[in-house]
């Protein structure tokens, strides 16, 4: 992150600016007196603030990205009680001279350190061909690398950049510290399971200037994605090591993947039929349900309720207070 | 089929009988006097028949065969209303010696002519990749053969030896027919889905002397089957043609597959996103019903009732007489 | 259609306007320095522009219709890069006086053309009571003009005049190529069911200037409609025949009817019974989606976005270029 | 009823009987030694015995109907703690010989007393249109005489002979209550829907000598055929008072039994869109549940369990002491 | 309410103002010339009108409450169509000055009366134990009071001051006068089922200004919350009778509280299991629903149309002219 | 347990029997010959067996209880394949000279270490009214007992003597190893909510022979009875510490047992909405499904399928090797 920056949350009125912003949208307007102004949406990370540049020109206008990056000089000022930012001048910019981190949410845990603690979690794996299987995935770089930046989802839980691993590890971490108390259960398969469940995020999600859907993502979807990559790496695996991958060790990782979802209504294809699968499907919503409602707790912007607005994915508003037994009456 | 052969549809009280049937239960019982008699439940594709084989010994009881194949001479009674067959006498028989079909439920049609006039279907693909996909498939001898023999379903619909090919058959057909009068949508795609879209049942399902599910087919399902099927034999297709195979026509194909059961609730991750995908889904479902209603009005008992029994799937009980206008007062 | 008129969706900034338009509301305003101007919103079949006249008084206000016609003499220009329609003069027109097909959305295949076609396809019917029947519903006049005009739904699909015939054409011509395929299917009851099943929309829907529902329509809707009209047109059969007409065939074409939305969710009172009520529900679903796709996809406003917006009828997002095979890379 | 009957909920072991039954079921068996014997199911309304004749022919038990009535001379014995029936001599007997009361179930009540009291009640109706429709309806003879003979249902509530009229008149009663409590409710509508709501069951139901489905009713259904109902009389109530009979009535009338469900699950086409809708809705239901519970609760075959079992339609099991409190200590 | 108040419904433009309304929202914006406005809100129990201040200060905005009252002093006028008030002084008012009724949506009926009413027909209730327990609920003072002021609910049915007494009532009435067609129903659990099925509303709303939840209303519920206040006041009735509260008797009232909303989805932890619970939940429902519908139909913005727009609870619009049968040539 | 006792599963043909049985049905018999017998069904927490008690009488008939504990002497011997108790003498037991741990499943764990455990977990709450809130739990003798004795369900999960508490402590287990990693959540609210959720079971089953519901369980439920005990020992903590328990720790805690189900269609009449009652729910379920899947594959009577039988609850059928990785082939 630019350590100079502004961030929009922190701007006020009357000071000058000198920075850059993303341009969500742009419009050529006509004054009453037939002169040409530009209003645009500026974005960061951090929300969006109305952008006007007076006399304008066509070509001007034209120079401004949508969708893209603009650095901006001008001064902010209060319309009707609104910030707005008037642009004296601006200049179009690459994206890859700015710091993404500037405009995308991301994760504020250090990548390489969660990556390592996977890492580290998933070294209790004792099955062969799970420890090859999970080898092939890790080095497999350009995948690593995606899977660092990938967030967990659109906008249902850890919507950021970093967000699968931060989510991925957080599975991890509970499996590793339940799995002592239920003995029976095969560990090796859960382990390989929770670090493959979300994988396919990597394809079905694109993390640009926004998070989207890829159309691969809508077409087919990341639990798909997944079992296929599960497929292919185990084919590599066998090659290499001149030996049929064991049959149902595959069946069952693509199993958790399918069913990890837990009901047909949410896209898996296949109920769990296997004490792991319902491991990991509740590790899962856990982790899911603990971000979505701190972070519906957190951003809730009425301060003076104890009800949050209703949340459409839990059906409910979320009471803000559980925190702080006994402050109630202080 | 043996032409010889009585099958037990056609026995009746007093007749004798040479013949090999499939035992799918036995049991070893003391009689009042102390003497050991079995009893089993002998198959064939028409129907089941009461075994009982008296003055038996343990060793002969062990002889018999659980789920496999027995020779049987003796004679038919009727025991309370029902026939029950008195074996005087019996071997076991290894699978390979018996016709399948004498014991499977099987296509009544010629598996060769609708193998011929399912390719002739397809050869209207115009698409390059669509048409060097089927090809892939259409050479991976060993899964054509396995698709020839392939019940489509384990109850639902087309439950015999070649159902798959015979529901494949048909929906194929429907497109043909209806494809010209709806020129917007993609005949390639919708072909070539025709084509794949069931094609998982092949590994779903296993019909040995019944139908049953596999292990892989209950863990993984031939949805997602299929959908790894194509990325594997399109990976193959693109290292022969030395090119990429396109990436949108990939995820079409498996968005169709994926999407084809149109409801989350009946095991599709994807709902349809493209014309094609309904249009295989509606003609898929059509021949489907068209099977189970005409199978369960062909199978009902009740030869007096004008409705049959109720249909769990169809949630109806089904009007026998649709095809009689005119008739009811005759 | 008018040929010299200029529709909405044609216009641009600075011409001179003399046609008629449909007025959807207006309002009489205050301007700051006291005088009356008049905002309205003129629509024709290709959209909608507001309208302003300034230095207007309450009775040319009053003389201004609401959803009703409207001449207007004026010029066009932007507004904040909207376009609009300052008035200079205008009177009220009678409906009479105007073609309706310039202001609601109209089929653009030839009504007569389709009816023809429609009536040869029904002329395959065997069975003497539906061609009876059928001949009783295309005697009555009234009828048979509002069945050519009838949309065949608010919103859903074909909502447009003639979107009636044009669906039940596409649903008989697709019977009409797939009975050959399914020969135990009783044909007659098929056409004659796709000829009535969405018949009573003639009386649910009105198509005035919008197209909205009656009171019949929304109290009772077109299924028991349809189903009441096929008994009162099967008693003028019989009475003129001096013969009851056949309890099963009259039972069968209403038991079609009132099944044909194929579950109770959507307003069928049974569930399809009969192969010939399954195979009517799929077609008339098929053509109903194949129309939803494609208007969902023309329609969508983001030419830049490979999916439409989320549609909520089907509960997803349409891929927008399932027609282009092989375009992705050019 | 026959007065001297003694019905099979009195018989014990060691009786002589020489009365009518209904044969339910019959078969002609072997014995050990060859010979033949007849078994048969004998039932009345108050429950059914097994009966057997030793020493049968052939002709004796085609002489036998099933499902008709049979004179029976014979002793009652004990076999194995159930009581079976020993025939000695019988007789086949037409329906017109015997009291179909003693057969089928049957109101407790005064049938006409019913029909009188509900005639009353509908005596307030003032809207002159609905008092005429009520006036067809009850002119009719056919139809007044099925309808104090139909049940209500098949097994859901009131599924006896006279249960239509027993739960018509009590809905009408529970109306003539309340209105006074809701005076914008439209009285008129709401009497002439009550008398009508379930009058299609006279068509829907056939109670010969056991309750069964019509085939039209199975088809279209007591909803759809009492909507039809209404609009035949009203053409008929029309034409004699040389007017056309209001729309608005017609429309309501017919939406009242359309919607009488409540919701599209249990067949209703349309959802309530008028108070008097919903009056009638819950005066309905809660008719059909007092019924219901009560005679579940009458009918637990289990003395010493507080519970009933399961009841499928209320998803519950019912508690059968609600009526006594206070008497649970002593 | 005050008699000389002019409620905002009643406020034409040009006129005079001098009365106290409730502010909702306010802001402080700063004109194009660099001065201080202040806009608000203002309500009362009839509407809400946007008041404007002109040359404000930040102590006047500050003085101004959020949700209080304020006294002001201005005129309306007509800005763009809308009518608004220029505020020319103000002061704010606490609670206790102003009559809530002029703010608060109230009950039309008297309260007293309809507490004697319902007092008078709990009077019926001959179960020893339910009338101590009566008495033990209309003893407390505080509960009475509340009871007496509370609305129903939020939203859905009788939402204003004193909609849990009319709401109460009126199911009263309506058992009272449907008890005796139903003799088998135990009276004296219906009647006291009657008086707590809602009780529990009196701690889950708070009327203040407007009707919110309360935490506890949101966290635990009114169902939830009636069943511990029956368990409360049973055990101060035992303690005071010195003998146990009879246990069926309290298991059966807090059953029929628990079950009164008939399903899960609506909030039921238990679903009826006694004769009594259906009673009550039928006439509650048809009681809320006689609110709704007329509610909905009466407060229906547009005339023309003859149905309301949708309504969300009852999923469906409402028909407005059931109460007018033959107006509708005239 | 009684250490001589042979369980019926241990029961083989040909043994002499001296021992006592629980009776769950009986039926006094003719013979051929005319003497009378007894049948009767006789259980172990093991399995059950037949038996059969020849020249009987109808005195010792009476003695015979059902749902009580008889003492046999007999021996063993095998019809038709099935083994019976053939009974030679017998003498009727009270409850209280049985050992009743041989007669109901119950914990394989030492119920008092559980015990321990779970009060040492519940320890770690800091807060002062959690705290004593626990105590009062706690220190209820009668409750303490009964729940250790208590099941914790009918059939769905640990449904033995002692399985509340093995379930309680299990999910006490997992939220002290989980909370480290949620460090937001308040640890104080889990450990009380997770000691509280099932506490309800206590009052809601009956386990006497065998589990069933009270009928207070059955017409309150474990849910509002846990929320009613909270109110009433936190009214009793209250009065000791002499001051109000605070409102917002009451009001959680009870939110918590009445959403743990954590959906309407389970029973529970509130949603989660605060972090804590997410964690309990997830925790909650994850133990229960632990139990079932690892019940229904220790249970399956199939040792030769792959799969279970279909499982209600969890709408699948479960795969049995997840644990055998690699085991396959050999």
């Amino acid at each position: 992150m630019d350590p100079e920056r502004r961030f929009i949350n922190q701007l006020m009125a009357g000071q000058s600016v000198d920075q850059v912003f993303l341009v969500q949208d742009k419009d050529l307007r006509t004054t009453k007196s037939g002169g040409l102004y530009v209003t645009c949406t500026l974005v960061d990370r951090t929300g969006r603030i109305s952008g006007r540049m007076w006399q304008a020109s066509e070509s001007i206008f034209n120079s401004i990205p949508t969708d893209g990056f603009l650095h901006v000089k001008g001064r902010t000022e209060d319309y009707k009680g609104n910030l707005q930012l008037i642009i004296e001048g601006c200049r179009p910019l690459p994206a890859d001279k700015v710091d993404l981190a500037d405009f995308m949410p991301v994760t504020e845990l250090d990548v390489e350190q969660m990556w390592s603690e996977l890492l580290e979690i998933l070294r209790a794996v004792k099955d062969k061909w799970i420890r090859l299987l999970i080898k092939k995935f890790v080095e497999d770089r350009e995948l690593v690398a995606a899977f660092k930046r990938s967030p967990a989802a659109m906008a249902m839980h850890h919507p950021f950049i970093g967000g699968l691993l931060e989510h991925t590890l957080n599975v991890a971490r509970s499996a590793k510290a339940l799995l002592p108390l239920y003995p029976k259960v095969n560990a090796d398969l859960v382990l390989g399971g929770v670090f493959l469940h979300d994988a396919g995020k990597v394809a079905e999600l694109s993390a640009g200037t926004s998070i989207t859907y890829t159309d691969r993502g809508q077409l087919v979807g990341h639990i798909t994605i997944a079992a296929i990559w599960v497929q292919e790496k185990a084919a590599a695996v066998a090659a290499e090591a001149d030996a049929p991958f064991p049959q149902r060790t595959l069946d069952l990782l693509q199993h958790i993947i399918l069913s990890h979802h837990g009901v047909y209504e949410y896209g898996s294809p296949k109920l769990p039929a296997i004490p792991e699968a319902y491991f990991i499907h509740y590790l899962d919503n856990l982790d899911a349900k603990m971000w979505m409602t701190a972070n519906q707790i957190a951003g809730d912007p009425n301060a003076e309720a104890s009800f949050t607005a209703y949340n459409r994915q839990l059906e409910t508003r979320l009471y803000k207070h559980s925190g702080e037994l006994g402050d109630e009456q202080g």
